[in-house]
């Protein structure tokens, strides 16, 4: 079989430049002049699907568009010097778009590097078509949400990949009413279209995404790369308090029912239950007072509730023992709660093979850790998620310097994304070794 | 001497009557339709001050608006039939801006009150002279920020008129940004001239407030009025927790830095440590998490505190306390915290001779409890709180049904709105005999 073994560490090392100059370059596409904010469906959004269409077509890539708004780059496979459009696509990916105040690198180093991945298999030839021969075409996605940063519904865009689409969705809205249909029509997709975004399973090849680990296990390990296990199961709650809005000065405490107390006692609840329990995490992200005045008793309070965990049983034990605290809490204080779920997501496995191939990947590396690399469990939600719905899906982690992630201080490092270009080709060429073995 | 004492009630169920459609008709002058919203310097702001000096003119006073904003009205002392207007005047109000999602009375009943008063006390001669002669002018004024609403510094407007006006306040912004400074520009108001509002304690007779009580003391008696002993000593800060953002699924709970939880933890402690002692009342009425998004772990947290108590010394030992129990809690979750005081409010004692003269006024209505009016410290502040500063401050409180205020089921009812006209106006008329007695 083809292996990368004979190639020059020079060429990861130029890839791994041109990522971090393309991160650096995706950075200055935001919403929020000195921040990096991008979101679903707006111009940010459009102005970097057409950078990442610019470089899948620098590689030799068909390109389009879907009607959910990701941005694709195709290679077909090539049969006897022909393409064959018809043949099943691993797809290689992850999202271009980014929560509030983002850093530079979720999602979008996993794009690029997919880029990289795609460069690095045609090489040899170096005329328009693959250099290495893959029993099946290669697909670079950007999805458009994943972070569901404007609609508050994570993992948009490749949900609709996955034929996963509610049309309760459409009625979402964002921070300033827009609903979810409008902002779609607004950038030129047509919300009746939507089911055309998915993909069949006899399509696909299977799904392979790295992404910045987002925590710090591999930082404390000393090792840049790891094999992902499982993504963490997630369910999303936005929870309303209601009590009584009322004059500070003149409402003495025995008649307050002050909501955003209620809802202070809710988030140390979380946190206290959270503890408790092994590989479960609990995150209060957002928390508002209303009428929100200096001088008035809050008469509601809202606050959203991200609960993780490894397993779904042992996660949703832990949501009906929150929800019987929130019960005492908001008894005792004479307020009502309710909660609505806004996203729900089982624990998704990866498939065994594509855990092989990542690890063969790592392995063909040489580096520290290699022959034995980390497996870890995502905490973290990936666009794999919804993808697992329709095909296997494997990730490989990449070190991330104190595990800082969502925050302007996120990091990678050009070496480790070097060696992850690297073990990712690997484990595109494995895949397709074991493919014509079978 | 000239008393009331003859007046047919049908004169203040009048009376009470267009105050009650008056307070109507400001509440549609909002700047969010469907609540109730008018902040200082805004387009809504100079509407009510048009509706108040077109119903100031109406009862034959002279009107102006101040450098300030202030909207005052003016009738003159007349002495051998010919007006004196360097006479000393009594001043009469409150202010008619407003919280967010207002009620309709706080402020508003007690300049239109005001204005009932000066229309009773010109009404047996009814040629646009005083009917009553009093010793002294008398002046109605608006104020144009009390409730801090729109800079998050309260007793703007009377504070100008007091003379306590401080030019660090120019640099307040509001939550667009905009400087009072370039709001005052944008209004049509000169910031140099703002020393010409300062009214001088000789030209001053006294200043008398009605006002909704904001506490259900009067409803809990089952009577409609109150004498006000003193106001509440006051101090506002704006807290600022800071952590760090992090990615609410890598970040195991031994990592985070959760500025949420530290503010969360926070505004139960101001509860605890409020409800501990007497006459001591503490609220958290604003609280935002920052970047604010469902996935991410607070790295920032803002909110308000509102500190009241009758006496200065135990909210000062109480805001000392808080103090430390605020590092010993940010110091456990490896926060840092600051605070920024934006208010400060002594306690203002209300004059002996005006309580008496409110005293009397209420013992003429011949209603439940006015032989032996209740006394009421007022635990929210007023404009009489800087107006205190140059001259007497004396204030009526009408009951409050439950005590709800700053909020739109904030009601009074017209029958005391009558009682209170009737008591305003004899406390008015005792206060220019025991002038002329002296």
């Amino acid at each position: 079989m083809t292996t990368l073994a004979q190639a020059s560490p020079d060429l990861f090392a130029a890839a791994a430049r041109r990522v971090m100059a393309r991160c650096e370059e995706l950075a200055r596409v935001t919403a929020v002049p000195g921040t990096i904010e991008r979101v679903y469906l707006s111009t940010e959004h459009a102005r970097v699907n057409r950078l990442a269409a610019e470089w899948m077509r620098e590689v030799g890539m068909r390109t389009r568009q879907d009607v959910a708004g990701n941005q694709l780059g195709r290679l077909d496979r090539v049969v006897a010097g022909a393409p064959d459009p018809d043949a099943p696509v691993l797809l290689i990916g992850s999202h271009l778009d980014t929560v509030p105040d983002a850093g530079r690198f979720d999602g979008i180093v996993g794009v690029l590097m997919g880029l990289e991945v795609a460069r690095l298999l045609r090489t040899p030839l170096g005329d328009g078509r693959f250099g290495v021969s893959l029993p099946f075409g290669l697909e670079v996605v950007a999805f458009s949400d994943e972070e569901g940063t404007r609609f508050g519904k994570a993992l948009l865009g490749s949900s609709a990949v996955a034929g996963l689409w509610n049309d309760d969705w459409w009625a979402l809205t964002d921070a300033d009413g827009t609903s979810l249909r409008q902002a779609f029509l607004e950038f030129g997709l047509d919300p009746g279209r939507i089911g055309e975004a998915a993909r069949r399973p006899e399509q696909l090849v299977g799904y392979l995404e790295a992404h910045i680990e987002q925590g710090p296990e591999l930082d404390r390990r000393g090792e840049a790369l790891a094999v992902v296990s499982s993504i963490a199961s997630a369910r999303r709650f936005q929870i309303v308090v209601e009590g009584e809005a009322r004059h500070a000065g003149g409402t003495p405490y025995d008649m307050r029912r002050d909501a955003l107390l209620g809802a202070s006692e809710a988030a140390l609840a979380v946190e206290r239950l959270c503890r408790a329990e092994h590989h479960i995490i609990g995150t209060v992200g957002q928390l508002e007072a209303f009428p929100g005045a200096v001088n008035i008793v809050p008469g509601e309070a809202h606050f959203s509730l991200d609960l993780r965990g490894e397993f779904d049983g042992t996660r949703d034990a832990v949501w009906d023992d929150l929800s019987r605290e929130l019960d005492a809490i908001m008894g005792r204080r004479g307020l009502r709660w309710r909660s609505r779920e806004v996203h729900s997501a089982a624990a998704v496995m990866c498939a065994p093979l594509l855990q092989d191939v990542v690890r063969e990947g790592i392995a063909s590396t040489g580096t520290i850790g290699a022959d034995d690399p980390a497996v870890i469990f995502s905490r973290a939600g990936h666009d794999a998620m919804s993808i697992g719905a329709i095909t296997d899906v494997g990730m490989l982690f990449l070190r991330n310097p104190d595990g800082v992630s969502h925050h302007p201080d996120e990091a990678v490092s050009a070496a480790d994304v070097a060696l992850g270009i690297r073990a990712l080709a690997e484990s595109v060429l494995q895949l397709g070794a074991d493919h014509r073995a079978r």
